[in-house]
């Protein structure tokens, strides 16, 4: 596989039950999706409120041949310190099961960080959960430093 | 000292120089901002971009007694993942230095934790560096989980 076959483009409404069954198709997101018909509709407002952030948060799919192969959102966040820097916060970042272990993810985060540098950020970060051991090899891999806890509370 | 002592509001462009001293008063701060009056239309800058973002990112000041001892960013982000969850993501949390060791961060952040359920968040997530020990177990005790890895890449 080469990876200068893979294109990002923004998703569209037409993307999304694609995009849930990748994110459903996971060990740990199996318990967290809802893929019936009735779930859709959470989704579909949630999309709605992506879109209306205006490009602060844009959802993004990898294509290769045409097929949707992946799929990852970017937050792009202002903030006053390290001299007021942007921030770029990647989250949900699924390769489709039937294409892992090409490389795809690679050149997908790889795409997702030239698009973070073309908006302006200067950092780019995101959270693993420490029960996903490949993808920490992975991100370091390419580049990203472990420097921090990451901590979440459920509301 | 009381925690209904301790009041949140949004930051406005007089906080700047005071926020950015809080942001600079810190071990690993102190290497990475710029507190000249040059430095200024840099957070100066920033501060426009955030206000720009129409409240999905806010900056916030903690006042007690009509003196500002604290500050955090709370960006508010909309996502696919976990039936359309909205992700509340702290960053940028300073006490001041002459207020700290008083349970003023513990109620800060627990007001952070109820404008992040009132905006409709689910997720209340942040990361702290691996060398902020103690900031970890104060997130813990705070009910925080520390579940993830968290990544950085400098661009």
């Amino acid at each position: 596989m080469s990876e200068t076959a893979l294109l990002l483009r923004p998703a569209v409404r037409a993307d999304i039950v694609r995009i849930v069954a990748m994110l459903a198709d996971d060990v740990l997101g199996a318990a967290r999706e809802d893929t019936s018909p009735e779930g859709l509709a959470l989704y579909e407002a949630a999309f709605e409120r992506i879109a209306a952030t205006n490009g602060a948060v844009r959802l993004f799919v990898a294509e290769r041949d045409g097929e949707t192969v992946g799929c990852f959102l970017l937050s792009l966040t202002p903030g006053l310190s390290q001299k007021g820097m942007v921030r770029a916060i990647i989250e949900e970042v699924r390769i489709d099961a039937a294409h892992r272990g090409r490389g795809l993810g690679a050149a997908m985060i790889r795409l997702a960080i030239e698009e973070a540098r073309r908006s302006g950020a200067s950092l780019v970060q995101l959270t693993s959960n420490k029960q996903r051991r490949d993808a920490h090899r992975f991100y370091e891999q390419l580049g990203f430093e472990r420097s921090h806890e990451g901590f979440k509370l459920k509301l």
